[in-house]
Parts: structure tokens; sequence; C-alpha cells
């Protein structure tokens, strides 16, 4: 299980980058509408920058959970792919939004099916995992066998 | 350590969907009472909502890293029942803060609780593996031999 | 790989000790300024500190992120090391500012470096992985090799 977690990893760190950048944008932002700390208002175009990072930080921990599970218990190349579509919609998202408001939406809910397709894909996996240990009941072998 | 994490995999992904849960509902929220985003104000309504999911997207990190060391490094059984403890008392907490913000104190201070075992119990259980490893020390080991 | 995760286990508990110390500073500053919940502002004290949790917040899930995997890919100790210094920036930003908004900067470049050397270590090791594992291609030991 945890031998073969490169590809999860490589997602995780790129991801990480995506975020790092993203606060880089919000004190680029800062500066260039200059709203100074602590206030998170004052400009429109500050308040769409700030918004839109805050979603992806909210967002991130479920990510990133969702992906290591849904690598661990379902399988890794496929959650690593379905994490690099993830991080290309929060930068559709990002940049979507600081431009304008409606624009966010594309991103949005490109975002939102990739984490509830790895939140399926984690559930399965673990719930097959589970049965697997604590009934003796490997579904998924079964289900091969059939097929 | 890694070969028996099912357990914990089963609660976070659970955790997953009950933040995924509380993000949907800030979406209604803006809906229902008209806050176009990005405004985060303008409804007192609104602005519970919105601090409850904010609260708990806070806490949801340190939740996921204590609940993985106290489950790893302590005792798994253990770790994923205070998590589910802890999934419920998020769940008390965000609807009661939605009602009114007095309502939100039980859930709290119920997660807050569950927290601090699941962050002892973590501490406890890296100390031990600690001195284990660097002092050749098992102090959980000597005492059960007392007992 | 996870069989010696105890150091990135020790610092991953004490940094959720201090997210949790930071979010109780939160509290008792909205007791001292009066800042009824829901409301975030009111108070520039209040605000200060409030911002000054809310980015070690939002930092915090990259943090946890890059730490492990630097652990995991490059090397346990060092990236452990970073961890620490990392924790002692925080604790410099968020007393910083709380104190006062331009005394936040020392604590913040500090603790954005060892973010930004953590990724760096944690891509490098992940790389080197990724190359070993699909390509057959060993970089770190072929460059042991030559010094």
């Amino acid at each position: 299980m945890a031998g073969n977690s490169i590809l999860l990893a490589a997602v995780s760190v790129l991801s990480a980058c995506q975020q790092n950048y993203f606060a880089l944008q919000v004190g680029r932002a800062r500066l260039k509408h200059k709203v100074t700390p602590p206030a998170v208002t004052g400009s429109p175009e500050f308040e769409r920058v700030f918004r839109a990072q805050q979603n992806c930080v909210e967002f991130y921990p479920i990510f990133m959970i969702t992906l290591w599970m849904a690598g661990w218990y379902f399988n890794q190349v496929f959650a690593a792919c379905l994490g690099l579509v993830y991080i290309y919609a929060r930068h559709l998202y990002f940049w979507g939004y600081s431009a304008a408001a409606k624009k966010r939406v594309t991103g949005f809910y490109l975002s939102l099916g990739m984490l509830a397709l790895l939140t399926v894909l984690g559930a399965l996996g673990v719930a097959n995992s589970f049965l697997d240990e604590y009934l003796d009941l490997n579904v998924a072998k079964k289900l091969r066998r059939h097929f």
C-alpha cells in the first residue's frame, strides 16, 4: 500500500506548489489594489482573488484526503489522473474568479466533480478493504471472477 | 503500521463527505439569503452558516493529523471511535450554529474535547515509539508487564 | 518508508498543538475585545489575531503535505528539522502580527523559506523515486557513486 504512493506524492507536491502560487497571487493583489493587512475588503478585484484562494484552501485538505484514500484503497494511477484534472480545474477556477465572479463556474464544477469521483472511489476501495479484513469478504475479487 | 489503517481511512472518507456537505450548505445559504460572491457578509443567517463551515474547515487538517497519528502510534480502533464522535460533534455544532450563535456551544466543546483526546493519545503513542526507536526503551511494554 | 516516520509524526503532533493554541488565542481575543460570533470584524486588535491565525490555518495543510513528502522521499531527519524551524517561524509570525501588522514580516518570510525548502526537497525526492520506479534510473545513487 504505502510502497507504491509515488504518483500520489507527485500530485501532492504539485498541488502544494499550486497552493503556494495562489497565496502569492493574493499577496500581489494586496499590493496592486492597496489593501493593507489585516483588512481583507475594500477592493472588489482583491476580494475576488482572495475568495478564490480561500475556496481553494478550504477544499485542499479534502482533496488530499480523498486523493490518498482513493489512491491507497482503489487505484493509484486512476486517482493520480483525477488529481491532475482537479489541479487543472482549480487553475481554471482561480483565474476565472480573478477575472470575474461569473467565470469561476466552469472550473468550480469540474473541481467538484473530480472531488466527488475521488470520494466515491475512496469509499468503494475502503468499503472493499473493510469487508475483506473484518468479514473476510472480498467483493472486488468476486466481481472479477464473474467477468 | 500502514497495513491496518482501514478504520482510519473509513473515518477520513466519512469526514471528507461531511466537509463537502457543509460546503454545499454554504452554497445553498448563499442562494437562499441572496449573498452574491465574492461577498461573505450581508445576512446574519448566511454569516452564521458561513462561520460554522469556516470553523469546521479550520479544524479539519488538525483533526486528520491527530486522528492518523493517534491511530498509527496509539490504537486504531480507539482513535477511529473518537473520530466518529468528533464527526457527530461537528454535526451538532454546524446545525446548532446555523440556527443560533448560542446553540453552537455544545457541539464545539465536544469536538474540542475529542481533538484534545486524539492529540494526547497521538503524543503518547509518538513519544513511546520515539523512546523505543532512539533510546531502546519501550514504556508501553514495561507498563503491560506490571499489570 | 512508512516505518521510520516517527520524527515526522512528532513534528506533526507538535504543530497540531500549536494550531490548537492559536485557535484558543482567537477565542480569547474575541472575549477580550468583545467581538461576538459570527462577527469577525470590529476591533483592529482582534482582526490582527484573527488574520494571523487564518494565515497559519491556510498554510497548515501545505506544510503537512510537504513535510511528509520531504520526509518520506528525501530525508526524515532533515525534513523534521526544517519542520521545527517552520513551527518556530509561525510562533514569531503569530505573536508579531498580534502586536502590530508590521511585526509579522520576519516570521512570515522565515516560514515561507522553510516551506519552499521542504517543497524543493519533496519534489527532488519524489522525482528521484519516480525515475527509479518508472525508468529504472536512480539519480541519487549515481551521484553518490561519483563523490
